[in-house]
């Protein structure tokens, strides 16, 4: 029997630079077996993550793409929240290094009753770089390019082993240093020689899901290298084709672009976000998108967006 | 024909530390003729302003009580959409000086693109005293008691001049600059020495109104001298009297000590707010603060509170 283990990126906000009134600047969380990660941090954050009844005690591992306000400026209010809720676990952040000089004067001010360190892991703009990994996912940031240093970054998580069948265990007495090699993908030779190929031994561990996030980037073809194949891509879609001019200008992306970015990188799903504020409705940027990439969807707050394990 | 002139209060956020799903931290807007005063700017305060339909554009005054995250982590976005939008008027900030030195550093980090001025004006936590006037309203700060240095509002109307019948303008002939002195309350003299008593020649200008903050403060009823006979008090009531004990050891106050300030005043209308994130409901809260002084409401994000012209 296989167990379901969660993988799934709820969307918090989906606004670009301004909020509007029903859009939060962004933030999302993936939930992955035993933890969420946060990503990005726009103000307001920490009530969207109430709302959307996510605890805050599996928040452990921030990451920010880049140091403009509508990415961040939740990030202190989160921290206070989670002291204030007696939390002592460490927190660790993913950003670019001078975050913690524009935070450090509120942190100290909190300082006094801070009942956790807060670790910076400064972001590496130059080039894709693993920057956490614990049993079940690892983490990489790759460089996007905006009028700010930032960083995208891909959750992977790591090949699990091939399932030995149980029956065969018991068939062969197959001893416990073994059973180790067979999981990596071994045959099995009996006490009288015979070879069991591994094939008939095991089945296929589940396939590692992946989700990248791409905000405030121009368009970037050369990220669909690292982002290959990936499940579940987020892109930001600031602007539509009819302001593509400008959207080259402020170094963002338009619906189509991010579109093409998930073909190029034969992505599983799209979901497109980041809308400006000028823009009345979204229904131009989902069919501009789907136009390039069929399986797109316009991100909303409070949306949850699974991966299944296949 | 009496023209109305607004003098309300809309609660942009009523929750304490901790914001809920349906509360943001303290923030509220004053509206004045031509402007909006902003007390407060807890996280999330810009989205709040957006969804009440308020202009940014008049908002060019913001009163910060004190320095907990809850009632000015809002501030650096609201500063950097009032900037986003383009708006170039100087922003003055009336708060304990600390505050500058807690969002410099950020501040700074916007400042290649700030179109405007941020002059912070410092508050004085030993005595009460007068901090904005204008041609309609003057505004003081008064010392409240907490674990942070917090400063209480008033804002009062100055009260308008005496309006002269216009028809006894014209019977008597009388000259702009008696004009003048009668409506500070001068009678007139007539070119045959008859003397028009100011009552006849006059009616009462509607009666100045006032508007007193009152948040994270201990039961403190010597302010009630300096807010006496006001017409709206909001006042905090973080906890319930259940919980006395705990009020006094935070220096909150609890509903019932609202209502007793509210009732010593002489205020006109209480609003209670600040509600501890422990309560589900807010009932308890009205019960025992209407049990004291019976014109009280529990604020409501999004709720205006207008006080009439009389």
């Amino acid at each position: 029997m296989k167990t379901e283990t969660p993988f799934e990126l709820t969307i918090l906000g989906s606004s670009s630079a301004l909020p509007t009134s029903d859009r939060y600047p962004t933030a999302q969380v993936l939930r992955v077996p035993g933890r969420f990660f946060l990503i990005d941090c726009g103000e307001g954050t920490q009530i969207q993550i109430r709302r959307q009844k996510i605890s805050f005690s599996k928040i452990n591992h921030i990451f920010i793409s880049h140091l403009h306000g509508d990415h961040f400026y939740g990030l202190i209010g989160l921290l206070s929240t989670l002291n204030l809720l007696g939390l002592k676990k460490d927190i660790h952040i993913y950003s670019p290094s001078e975050l913690k000089t524009l935070i450090q004067p509120q942190l100290d001010h909190l300082k006094a009753d801070l009942q956790f360190k807060v670790i910076f892991h400064p972001l590496n703009f130059k080039k894709p770089q693993k920057i956490y990994s614990d049993k079940k996912v690892e983490v990489f940031s790759f460089p996007l390019k905006h009028s700010s240093p930032v960083c995208g970054f891909l959750f992977k998580e790591i090949p699990k082993q091939r399932n030995i069948k149980k029956e065969f265990i018991k068939q062969y007495n197959i001893p416990v240093a073994e059973i180790k090699n067979i999981k990596t993908g071994a045959d099995f030779k009996t006490t009288d020689g015979k070879v069991i190929p591994n094939a008939e031994l095991t089945t296929l561990p589940p396939r590692p899901r992946s989700y990248a996030f791409c905000t405030d980037t121009v368009f970037l073809p050369e990220i669909t290298e690292i982002i290959q194949n990936v499940d579940l891509l987020y892109h930001e879609a600031t602007f539509t084709e009819s302001m593509k001019d400008w959207a080259k200008k402020t170094l963002h992306s338009t619906a189509k672009e991010a579109a093409e970015i998930a073909r190029l990188a034969k992505a599983g799903k799209l979901i497109i976000g980041h809308f400006s504020a000028r823009y009345k409705t979204v229904s131009e940027f989902k069919k501009e998108a789907k136009s390039v990439f069929e399986n797109t969807e316009t991100a909303t707050d409070g949306n949850t967006y699974k991966v299944e394990q296949h």
